[in-house]
């Protein structure tokens, strides 16, 4: 982790004043280099899709249903896995940079809260070790591991690739997220000492390449080693784990990649991170379900920051939610202590919201409960 | 009343440049703690439904008749009281966070200016006593006095509820408005000394209990305590008093009420405070209204600030209007004469409005006033 | 007019930095008490009418066309005289308020630039003064003068409003505006030592009078006096002067003054002065253009500032605009000068705006130019 | 060149956090006169189409195709030359303004990345040096130079404006740019001592002369010297290159000039400064291809600051678009290096878009890759 005389160290407790995702993210500045704060915040290009993706829920408004009977849970079935809520905690690189346990503590948190977590590929943390510090602690407590998901980015090479593959499946992963929509992002950040892509040790990375007035990008190797459909079929041949294809965004991909063999969907932009100008997921999640028709379960991953938008995203046709940089939030405020807040804060939102919906399953929740607000 | 160094105490006269009830929020901010100020003004989530409350209203324009007649009032029949103008006193907790007069001073405001007032099941001075302050004061000035309801908060054990009934009976309140759209809300304030839920003395409060890793609302005992339709048909079987329903926003539910036995509807999303993405009051009543086709009174409550609010509520279908959190800026700022103040203006604005409209009467002011504006 | 320290002294030649009426604005307020600026610039209630006269103008884009001929000028015929452009001075009350020279620099530079004014019932300088000076310039320069229009407040009393009508026929002016919209407005600013309502010395003046508890406006005198079609019948009996009514918004009032003997309209929402809510004059006189059907010359009054701004009301259907509150600012800035150098910037806006449309006269201004631009 | 104390000169290098357009605007006012910086950045009026310009490119969002194929190149053929990129420098007047070595360094990094350049009448430096550093620095670095062409503002006297066209000729540019909206726009700056618009020494300039009360525009000689349908014609008659006129917005003017015998459109407004209110060119491209129906190429100047602009450009219709201020930026900040950062960057980011669209050539892009954004 980056250690800096004006970076505040975690807190060991939560102070009574972090009631909210937002309060953390308003804090969190304080507990990051600001080289990292920026990093964790920004989006590509002037930002549009960034803001994007919290306007579109803010755009959406309930209507209520009163008097309601209030028995009920907000459990989902998920890929033959029961969740105790339809929130996982996306995948998401290098932890590290923002505390020192990084990955270990949302593992543990996840854990803790019974919340299935996405482990990316570029973790600052050995993936076995991840799983190992979940595993142990489910033990501990007496309780079956929540779900763990490992997301790969593919490697130039496809023997590297089915590595990681094997690696996950042997440290008891139980799906597979190919991310077909970064190949081509530069880093955006130099990594500090002691934080670097540890699962891709000894692996050749993608790069750019380009000079001044010769091929940039496209024609370039770099190019030619984005994720292809040939690639979801290969990947497809090679493990008997769940697959999921994350970084879609339309109807007919969506349809495609269930007929190439996927076994579920995350609607994403990447947090606004690569392409500026893409709509929300939100915005679109009713044209891919429609294309998808029920076909396979569909989560939604892209400015969920409040229990009202997983409310949201569930009534508009998504399983679940990804919680994405609010965990890079509470990890820095907070580490383990801060990450299971977070999700325990998420979670009671999400109940209040059902309650006052009078709606206290997710099977409940449907586009009848909403209405876009006249802004 | 909280005491702090930097607050200062409410004024005794009013200065000239409090000229409208923009100038009294403005104010209030130095008369409160920033504890008090903060919950006295925020909202719930990102403040959503808050801003959209004004919002709306705002997005409505005029369309002024000229040169019309003038001669009229602005008085309305009520449940069977005349009501001097279509505005009321919306019930808030706890009124002496602001002032030590509290609930005192609003009722003397109300009295003097035949203002209608309701009172809080959390308010901060005995119910009865608060009627007893407004009776005493329209002996002394020789009217009748203004029209005092009760609101009130089912208790999780019934008796209570039935006793918080039978008090408001007994000290003669006119009508019980019961709330049935914020029993899950947490509190949001620690309560200073001497401020207090007095009429709930010696009965247990509804508490959520949750604990990481089991429930959290739904299914648990705080959710089956909140109100149903069955508790509605138990007030209405247990009072001769007429029954508002408050916390309603939508044509199908207050149909409904209305079948139940509810002899009036205050149309409100609790001011924002509840579930951010609700739509204004002011946006749905039209819709209420068609639904309920005129067979009983329809009441605003939300975002209501100045005389032109009253005018574009009324012309869409409301009875009358509540005024909420002015009345604890004008409480915070100056008391009783504040309060007063504060009443007196909003019904000038109200009265010139109509006038510029060519309205001169309530049952003039119609939606062929109104257009949406262009913004 | 105000002394103070902190404000400056109007300038007496026009620095190279003023070259529009927005720096004029901007400028302005360093040269007026804050009081007299706050009074200026203010709207009524939370101004969305004063923003709506500025946004409507902003929304209304230009389709131009290239390369045309420019052979054309400016000029109109307007109640039978020729105008060298269709701008007019707007009646404003007190100019002395920022200003020594107040009215009289006004009717100067008026007469300079060839262009008609509106004198004020509430001017601060006598009627017959500010004639007179306008008259005796233009003998001096050898011209004709530019046209002088009487803006007539109705008094309590008919006689004194029949005073002030032959006051104004016998001084010189050519027509008379009755307005119809404010006679219910507050005063809003007290007048310093040596700024008052000249015209109306030795005459009662209509105020509100409540008293909490009793009538406020509404059935009271001053409601009673406020102008009605009675009053317009009986103005058009007592004088051969034309009338302009001004005040009016929508068509069928429109329509009625026509049919009651006006001459012209000027259509205005008083500068968002009175009735918070009201939408622009250039969002409705299209209607009203339907509704007149070319009976009558109509005139635009509300938030011009700019020669685009003439172009889109006359392509709306104008005959000419008043320009209100920029005369203030230039007035408070450099007095005669600053008038006249504001009137010629406004013109060579004008003119450049109508080259850029391919439109040399008025006449040819149409709707056919005009796009709502999407934003 | 201005020199100031104040003002920073270029850098030699380019700094790491340079990495967007964006980022040179940023840096680029403090290498800049605080008069040359407003004179660069400013738009007519209040500024509405100069931020239509961008806002209109922000209300594009893109469709994206996964998984696609990336074999392609950003190459397009134009008035029968090839260019790397469908990206042009815009003719900008007096580049010494912001470094001393002004349109040679432009031209010079246009060379180096193979990118098209428009040279102004009224660059700083003559237009034959300019073509001849082009050409020069092509044969040092053994390729074939990249197209120039030249900006021709009509003068006063035909004769003149023949002499530039024949100069042009003489030097070598390749294609003629007739500007027809910008005839009657004042200077808006006094240009600092040896920076002047050296091409037309010798040669008298048109002036507005007006007088308070004379004529001001219309109907002047000014007025009379602005370019007509015949000035197209004219120079039709003289030249052989190619015609590109520019300043065209709508599909009217567009169809005419190619019955005049243009070769190609540069839909443009000036980048705002000339008449407050117009479109933007993107708004209006597909109007104007509808109407000239692929006859002749259609470029887009205003508003393009990356490449996400670049592709809603030609996913809309243009052949190609023109890069304003943000040579002025680059120039400011790092002269020769900062130019030609400043392209690379834009392709660069041109390439990503085209990839992450999984459209790799230009001949792929077309509206179905667009949404419009639900803002």
């Amino acid at each position: 982790m980056v250690s800096n005389v004006t970076v505040q160290p975690p807190l060991t407790a939560i102070p009574a004043d972090l009631r909210t995702l937002a309060d953390y993210e308003k804090r969190a500045e304080m507990h990051m280099t600001p080289d990292v704060w920026r990093h964790v915040q920004e989006g590509a290009g002037r930002g549009i899709t960034l803001a994007e993706n919290r306007a579109a829920f803010d755009r959406i408004g309930f209507l209520p249903r009163a008097m309601a009977d209030l028995d009920g849970d907000t459990g989902i079935e998920l890929l033959g896995r029961h969740h105790a809520a339809p929130i996982l905690l996306a995948p998401l690189a290098y932890q590290r940079l923002v505390h020192a346990e990084g990955e270990l503590a949302c593992a543990r948190a996840a854990t803790a809260l019974d919340t299935g977590m996405i482990v990316s590929t570029l973790s600052s943390i050995p993936l076995e070790d991840i799983a190992a510090a979940a595993h142990a602690l489910a033990r501990d407590l007496g309780k079956k591991p929540a779900p763990l998901w490992f997301q790969l980015y593919l490697q130039p090479d496809r023997e590297h690739s089915l590595q990681l593959v094997r690696r996950a499946e042997d440290a008891g992963y139980e799906a597979i997220v190919l991310t077909v929509d970064a190949a081509l992002k530069p880093a955006g950040i130099t990594l500090p000492p002691g934080v670097d892509a540890v699962n891709l040790a000894g692996m050749p990375r993608p790069r750019q390449t380009s000079v001044p007035g010769g091929k940039i990008l496209l024609g370039t190797p770099l190019a030619q080693s984005a994720p292809g459909w040939e690639d979801l079929a290969w990947l497809r041949g090679v493990t008997r784990l769940p697959i999921l294809v994350k970084g879609l965004l339309l109807g007919d991909d969506a349809a495609r990649a269930v007929d190439e063999g996927a076994d579920a969907l995350i609607i994403s932009n990447h947090g606004g991170r690569v392409l500026d100008g893409l709509p929300s997921p939100v915005e679109l999640i009713q044209n891919v379900a429609e294309s998808t028709a029920g076909r396979i379960p569909l989560l939604l991953d892209g400015g969920v920051r409040m229990g009202t938008d997983v409310v949201k995203a569930i009534a508009l046709g998504a399983s679940a939610v990804l919680i994405g940089r609010p965990q890079m939030h509470a990890l820095a405020v907070a580490g383990l202590p801060g990450m299971a807040h977070m999700i325990h804060l998420m979670r009671t939102e999400l109940e209040a919201a059902m309650a006052q919906l009078g709606c206290p399953t997710c099977a409940l929740l449907g586009p009848d409960r909403l209405v876009a607000l006249s802004r």
